[in-house]
């Protein structure tokens, strides 16, 4: 008999001793970091109001509940108590009877209505009709995205619990080693921006957090090759964690799969559903510019397969040695400030992936309160001494005077951005402005992926800045969904009739300018002297964004990518800064100046060299702490 | 056709065309790190003077010259007039022929007669004879370990052409990585003495430099389980370096052979000799001790069998992208201070081993004059800031004087050693001041392995100091041949004969007094009144030595170990230091700053935690380094 299920033994004895005689329990199972109880009887359960929250509290275990599949209720005598129950005014769009496992999936447009206060609803239902029932919400705007990610999961499911139960078991696995470090190695993302991969090891587990691209720098990925990383086999690794979904930070997290990586993926539920049609659309871009990409897209469904969702603030063991809390990073959506908690109060180390210190419209400001924390990985994208950035009122105004402008002269506003984040920011400043007057009220146009991200973005209002949140719960509230905003989804006949029409503003990918729609933009207004090309965002070097920002007028038309015709540039060009979504120098030292507790050694990371060097000596400086500005390929010992 | 072959076809073609049209090149292979020319005319060769050297130095590789099997002249032929042509004085002791490789290993009293000026010699030997001499001394003194080395080597003669080939080829295999980068990873002797162990990467070879044990800390050996050491297979380290035998660097060497390593062991001649002997003399610790040994006496064998001998100042190829050179560390026989030159200028590294600055009987003091170094890895024993030593000439006098009193109290001497270095210098000590008259002719008695350990420094005379060199060569000056030393080979019965004798002076093993002969002599002597225990080197915490250095008078004398019956201890207790294989903090400073050129960074390790933050943090304040105090499995990344 293995350890584990000597452990699982032992669990169900005490869960059996601790519940009223007439609860039985079947069986005990690891699903993922949940421990699964299976019982004959889940109504009694569900009475015992308290008595999941303090098993789990008594046992130190996250616990699930769910009826042997023998004793459930047939689907349709279900369904029907079940809609009796719910108010009518959650909206439920779907339920979803799987018998293998008890559970029911009931999607709504009001979750929280399917929950009822503290989940007294759900308990109403357990009692009822003993099934478990599971709440997603039904996205306000149609997500693609989201709706393959579920139908896809669903497909998947028996695989999926196999792997759950896999993982579970690994987790919950016997510590073989007595000795006790903490290490991290720097696999990419040091003295630069991009390729973001590091490794936290113990002597008895290794976790590789991000695995992303640089962008701009074909072929310079993570050192994944060296022994420390995947050179001693993929499954070396115990688990993956991925802070966000962008590509610097995830573009190679499918690879892991290719390289014969099978466990787990920890994120939260938002960033699984970014980073699959971000790095989808990676695998496009790769193939439109006739690069081999590094993987295919049966390796991002592998990657989504083996997600396992935590929400912030959710202690999760991940390790027999390690626990995992995410919260809330302020940057894009499902943004994750990672904090392990190694040993049994041995060590503890934050990783802040990318952070934005203040609230914006769309978030909170990053978290930077933990129980404990001796060592933090800080992102210094803007560490530099002189990256103070415009605050973003000022930033406001001046992208208001510049859409005002355009307007007066009968032009229009062409904005090249990021799908990710920005975008959304800016949408909530545009429908604001119109609202208030601030702007005359024109249409907004979207193009490349950002409806749909912006879509992702209200299936889960919880990880949006609490006011905005509270506002899309109310339909005619809901900015987004604004009469003004309009999805460009007829190519380049609708790209044609925006650019015959009247004053209107345009919000297109890449953001850079490298590609994409905004392309076909430039072609269709590019000559027009009354309209403004506005960047909004960081344009990189040996991009044509920041050759247009410096003053090139001949800009490349041809509509295959070749060399062919070029154009001359007749639009205004502006450039309005202070809406990034990372913390600028004063945001990062505000950061670390009121965490709580202070950490004793901070990494700098995530920034050009001599912004990591800056903000690592000003650190040290200010705060009195250790501090470094490793190079990739570094390994620190900790403990 | 694999890369190394067409390289070596490309070799062959370039040799044919450099040397005159009447030398045939019948084959070129490599065996380690040379490249073995076979020719049909090897009496031709010979006579082209420099060929050899001027064709080494145009293909950049160390040459050797072998004639083909079938042109041989036949073994008893050959004998006649090899003797013919090496001088009588040489004393040939043996002549033994591998017609598999036309090799002829000449054994003499005195090699460098068998060589001859600029080695004109062996030509005349090849001129004459067409075989491939060989020499080799016949060690002045006889030595079991010198002569079981050679005789098994000569056993396993064709399996170790194998593996020659083999490491030959995978020092010549073609580059495979275009990045470029040069880190150390720490796997012991950081912050503390002992398990000296560090790999050196880079991203086409991974090499392990020392693997020694603690000593008093039984189980805290080097972390080679970590995916950067052997976690990801032991045959994915190109090469083993061994900067000495102390067995706080070699002790484990043999253990990577029971992990399944296949690779080459770079070190000195006597430092393969003297590994050989004290590791197997820790197997028989072990089992003396009743603990389990972590290898068999196979695997010395295997290690013993896969080392590639160099000399000091050889310049050698152990991989496409590093050379290796030993230069004299004056610590111990063999001693070598390791310099790699990595890339093509990209890169030097120098491991210093051990080292003792400033000559001393025994040795010259360690070289640190190099082409180029950027990173020194530095000893830190005595880096304390308070490490200042007694200097030599002053720890004579007053050993000179505890003997003396000693000797008017009609007592005897004791002093406890160890076998290898401290012994030798002492016996160079004691035989000046006899000779001299500045104590009296008394036998100095030889217990342990201290004897054997003699008898190979004096197979080596070309590893110790110049002058001590040239008289070991004439046989009526060698020190060590000095009539009073005796060998203890008689066991009990002699001890007993030497303590019912008249004064003097006993060396004995073990040297801190943890087991082996000097327990016995404790027993034989330890009531004596009128003799003195001496001390002379380091004693650590937690051994018998320290302990009576500090006054404890009780004890053990059970012959088997046990706890049984305890003595009162009655002898005088002297502690005499200044006898230190190690630089003192002032030579350590020394070699330093006459370092030529002076490194960019030093690693200070092999000291306990003060020591190595004390030199680390005076280095960077007095010579403006970039210095460091690692810990244990860190990565340092260079380039
Ligand atoms: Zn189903
Ligand atoms: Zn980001
Ligand atoms: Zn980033
Ligand atoms: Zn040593
Ligand atoms: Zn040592």
């Amino acid at each position: 008999m293995s350890s584990v299920d000597r452990q699982l033994d032992d669990l169900k004895a005490e869960i059996t001793s601790e519940i009223p005689d007439d609860i039985t329990v079947s069986d005990v199972k690891y699903e993922g970091p949940e421990l699964v109880v299976y019982t004959r009887d889940p109504k009694k359960f569900a009475q015992q109001g308290d008595l999941i929250r303090q098993l789990a509290s008594k046992l130190r275990k996250r616990i699930t509940v769910r009826p042997d599949p023998d004793v459930l209720s047939h689907p349709d005598e279900a369904r029907e108590q079940i809609m009796a129950v719910i108010p009518e005014d959650a909206g439920v769009t779907d339920l979803d009877f799987h018998a293998d496992t008890g559970e029911v999936v009931i999607e709504a447009q009001k979750p929280g209505m399917v929950i009822g206060r503290h989940g007294s609803t759900l308990r109403e239902i357990t009692q009822e009709v003993g099934w478990t029932p599971e709440v997603v919400r039904t996205p306000p705007i149609e997500s693609s995205t989201v709706s393959n990610v579920r139908s896809f999961l669903k497909q998947e499911r028996d695989e999926r619990r196999d792997i759950l139960e896999k993982v579970g078991r690994q987790i919950h696995r016997e510590e073989m080693q007595d000795d006790e470090w903490v290490r991290i190695t720097t696999l990419g993302c040091c003295r630069e921006v991009g390729r973001a991969s590091f490794i936290l090891s113990t002597p008895e587990t290794r976790i590789l957090i991000d695995c992303g691209d640089k962008p701009g720098a074909e072929g310079e990925v993570p050192y994944l090759q060296v022994p420390e990383a995947l050179g001693s086999g993929a499954n070396s690794l115990d688990a993956v964690v991925l802070t966000h979904a962008h590509l610097d930070h995830s573009a190679l997290i499918p690879l892991l799969f290719k390289y014969g990586y099978d466990g787990p993926i920890y994120c939260t539920e938002p960033t699984r559903d970014l980073m699959g049609l971000l790095t989808l659309d990676y695998l496009d871009v790769a193939a439109k510019e006739g690069r081999a990409p590094p993987y295919e897209s049966e390796q991002v469904r592998e990657a989504i397969k083996h997600t396992i969702p935590l929400e912030y603030g959710d202690v999760t063991d991940i390790a027999p040695d390690v626990k995992l809390t995410f919260h809330n990073a302020g940057h894009i959506l499902g943004s994750a400030v990672s904090h392990f908690h190694i040993g049994d109060g041995l060590y503890n180390v934050a990783f802040s992936g990318d952070i934005h210190y203040s609230d914006t419209r769309l978030f909170n400001g990053a978290v930077n309160d933990f129980p404990r924390v001796e060592t933090l990985v800080l992102e210094s994208t803007y560490g530099g001494r002189n990256d103070y950035q415009t605050d973003q009122e000022d930033s406001e105004r001046k992208l208001k005077e510049v859409i005002n402008t355009a307007h007066d002269r009968g032009g229009k506003v062409l904005i090249p951005a990021f799908a990710v984040g920005r975008s959304q920011e800016l949408m909530l400043v545009l429908e604001e402005a119109m609202r208030e007057g601030d702007i005359p009220e024109m249409p907004v146009h979207l193009d490349g992926m950002m409806w749909e991200a912006t879509a992702i973005h209200t299936t889960y209002p919880e990880y949006l800045r609490d006011e905005l949140r509270d506002r899309i719960f109310h339909d005619d509230e809901n900015p987004f969904l604004a009469d003004q905003f309009n999805h460009i989804d007829g190519g380049e006949e609708e790209r044609q009739e925006v650019a015959d029409g009247g004053p209107c503003i345009i919000l297109s990918t890449s953001g850079m300018v490298t590609g994409g729609p905004i392309m076909s933009w430039l072609r269709h207004l590019g000559s027009e002297e009354d309209s403004t090309l506005t960047f909004v965002g960081y344009q990189a070097q040996g991009t044509l964004g920041r050759r247009i920002q410096n003053g090139w007028d001949e800009i490349p038309v041809s509509r295959d990518g070749g060399r062919g015709n070029t154009m001359k540039m007749k639009m205004h060009v502006e450039t309005v800064d202070g809406f990034s979504g990372h913390a600028d120098r004063q945001g990062l030292e505000n950061f670390v100046r009121t965490m709580n507790p202070r950490p004793e050694k901070v990494l700098c990371v995530h920034g050009d060299e001599s912004s990591v060097q800056d903000l690592s000596s000003s650190l040290y400086h200010d705060f009195n702490m250790r501090t470094f500005a490793p190079k990739n390929l570094e390994t620190f010992r900790f403990k």
